[in-house]
């Protein structure tokens, strides 16, 4: 059936069944003007990423459930790289009238997945006709004891990096060559490009399409953080903006950046080069932050300093990189 | 210079611009990962509204002011319809590359004259290039010490509007047959039809129009009430979904239905039922809501009581009224 047959109030009654009970700080969920929840005990936080039929994903490529997956996971993402906690989204969708109710339910079951592995409730939102191609607009609400700004780097904080770079932009690459729907739990069935076929690069293609189709927000804390941002659109367009936010520049040590054994194996075999992949591929979601030069992570590793001067600088040469690449919207 | 042209930090700048500088509960307001705000005193609230265009507004009745201010009110609204004080809101939009980054800017400052109107502030959102056509998505955060739900009206309620309905319809059928933007202060240049032209009818129609293009929400507080619900989709419609929060039914005093000065004058001229109108037109944003039998309110009237029955009756005849006409956005 199709969403215009079924009508908004049988898909606000999917959207409120697929959600089901919330959680205890959830006073009034889906179903009124306005969703009711407890305060924070610290600030609160809030952040909205709209994805886009045809500009943020292809229906071709990506399948309804890895959709409504991303569309929550990349929203915590930034919640995270404020240091924060997320714990409800509001989720507004343009469903054009013929899209089959099952796909939606699918999107929001995908939705409901992330928010589950997250401890996130779906709180409300809105349901529109679209006439052109599916829109999801998701807002994230959160909290944090001590929210991470982009503009506390220092000029002698070292910076941190949380996982390898470049992967998600791997997936994309091979997302584009296959050109269909994939079932990331088979890797066997992928119907990969001859070059990275075999079931060994199977398992790998599967890891960097996942990062890419299904992207995962970093959970783990960072404490001592002075400054911090989430690698949406490439590390190096990332930092550049963490540092003018902070006034500083930054020294990339270029020999510290992580690539995958993925990206490493798989990247040549494309005819593509991975280093570029790391420092310029974007929504890896991995968190890039600075903190005080003798200060040790788990889960992260040092990449480079924050210096006084303005412009990120790579350290083998000491010389300006140069422009950083990496995602305007309206490039 | 097109939104493409300029691209999208420019865009992030100009909201930047328009929003100025932000009330004191703000802590972070747009360029961080997220926003960081206070917590309320009360309990939050929050909300999601989106505006499309083809759906929701036409652009070639609707100028990028009107819509700005609209894409907040009706967003303000949903927070005044749970006894609530708006605060906060994120915008995101699919802009079409070719759109002038003038008439974005007039959406921002549309936007802006709302927000400085009602003490809200915009505190974040996502921009983002459109395939087809534009689409805003509003999400408001808010706050209140009491919220009042649509699930609390008990039989033996008396029930209470806060002023006349209709208007956004009447104002809607005007637009339909002029088919252009309007300037709502030149009453004398609209170009109306011959049916309502004339100076003072000129005027009638633009409080008519107004109420359509820029609708206000209710900002008077009603305490006591028991349930409440901001007519979005239609008196009837919107009464029957209090109702049915509610599990009870409602009967509706028809000689107590208001109608403005200017449904009653214009929507005979332009062979239109004000009643209907009035019952079933939709976007007035005025609060309906019950309360016990005994109270009274300043700038609300009396126009029926809550009953055990379901359903909605009309208290003439007592029997039930058609089923409720209103706006299924996917009829």
């Amino acid at each position: 059936m199709t969403v215009e047959a079924a009508g908004e109030s049988a898909l606000v009654g999917l959207i409120r069944r697929v959600q089901g009970e919330s959680g205890p700080t959830v006073i009034k969920g889906i179903g009124d003007d306005a969703a009711v929840y407890a305060p924070p005990e610290g600030v609160s936080l809030a952040s909205a990423d709209m994805l886009i039929e045809g500009v943020h994903f292809d229906p071709a490529t990506t399948t309804p459930f890895q959709l409504g997956y991303k569309c929550v996971t990349v929203n915590l993402s930034d919640i995270r790289a404020m240091a924060g906690v997320p714990r409800y989204i509001l989720v507004s969708s343009a469903i054009p009238g013929g899209m089959d109710v099952a796909d939606l339910e699918e999107i929001f079951t995908g939705m409901k997945a992330a928010c589950s592995k997250y401890g996130v409730d779906i709180i409300g939102g809105d349901t529109c006709r679209s006439p052109h191609g599916l829109t999801i607009s998701v807002t994230v609400i959160g909290d944090a004891h001590a929210p991470v700004y982009r503009s506390g780097a220092r000029p002698g904080d070292a910076l941190f990096l949380s996982g390898p770079t470049g992967d998600s932009a791997l997936g994309l690459e091979i997302l584009k060559r296959v050109g269909k729907r994939m079932n990331l739990d088979c890797p066997e069935s992928l119907g990969l490009p001859p070059e990275i076929s075999g079931s060994e690069l199977s398992i790998e293609a599967a890891r960097a399409l996942r990062r890419h189709l299904m992207p995962e927000p970093v959970m783990r804390d960072f404490h001592g953080a002075t400054a911090m941002i989430d690698i949406s659109d490439g590390l190096l367009l990332d930092l550049s903006r963490l540092c003018a936010e902070s006034g500083v520049g930054a020294v990339v040590n270029m020999e510290s950046i992580r690539l995958s054994p993925q990206l490493n194996k798989l990247a040549p075999l494309l005819g593509l080069d991975a280093l570029t992949l790391a420092l310029s591929g974007g929504e890896d979601y991995e968190l890039l932050f600075a903190a005080p030069a003798d200060a040790e992570f788990n889960g992260a590793v040092r990449i480079g300093r924050i210096v006084e001067k303005p412009g990120i600088f790579s350290d083998d040469e000491c010389r300006q990189m140069v422009q950083p690449a990496g995602y305007d919207h309206f490039a």
